[in-house]
């Protein structure tokens, strides 16, 4: 229902998922802090300014947008998101969480696979123009912030 | 835990969730659009340029930010976000949804009880600028679409 992507796509987060790191796919296995039975939690490789390495929230099995979520899927990444938002604060010492969920290419969607993001806030970090200028991160940059929350969450 | 508010808050939100209209809130009781025994949903008093009159989730009990949000009252608050989703795809047409949520001043949170946006989105809506510019809007300029969410709800 509603969706965007075409029928050939190789989805860069389903294959991360299956745990392969190659040219189509930004992220790599050290960006993955967190996974159980429905969803998996890494660092993001697009970073925001100010808001550097955010987690991601997505479910296991390929659900492009939330119109497609399963129930159990949405609670478990409810679940997941505040308990990231709570590590955020004891781990990195935030002043601040903001939660963005984009659906549709309109709705500021671009890799079609449902995906939460938690953002790290700070005070005067300047997030309104940031967030949307966000810059792809190396994986040298995302893995001090995966080990920290893998650690929290262990 | 992380609380903002001072201690003599005078919610807004709880004001509209007891019934009441009056000068301590901006939400008429004609916003609501739905109301389970967990959640309240009704048409947010301050407008987007382009996504004008979007829905706002709450919890009935005050719950000021996702830090605090009980573990079933995210799961209800979930389920309803999908599901007004997909309204705004039926009723208003819209090409998109984007949701966001707020936690602490520094995360861009003004009003101190928990509350999720679910954007309606449309091609070119210039969103990325007109969402920090949200203006307060008149209970006429809302009535239409509450009213309309209420009878998909019924």
């Amino acid at each position: 229902m509603y969706n965007a992507a075409p029928s050939d796509y190789n989805c860069p987060i389903c294959i991360a998922i299956q745990g392969i790191e190659n040219e189509d796919t930004w992220i790599v296995q050290d960006d993955i802090f967190y996974r159980d039975d429905l969803v998996m939690g890494f660092i993001s490789s697009k970073s925001v300014l100010g808001s550097e390495a955010h987690p991601l929230i997505v479910p296991l099995e390929h659900h492009e947008n939330l119109y497609n979520l399963p129930q159990g899927v949405g609670h478990r990444i409810m679940d997941l998101s505040k308990k990231i938002a709570i590590a955020l604060k004891e781990i990195r010492n935030v002043d601040g969480v903001t939660i963005t969920q984009h659906n549709e290419p309109a709705g500021g969607q671009h890799a079609f696979h449902y995906h939460m993001h938690v953002f790290p806030r700070f005070e005067d970090d300047n997030f309104e123009t940031e967030l949307w200028k966000a810059k792809r991160s190396t994986p040298e940059e995302r893995k001090f912030h995966a080990q920290a929350l893998r650690e929290y969450f262990e």
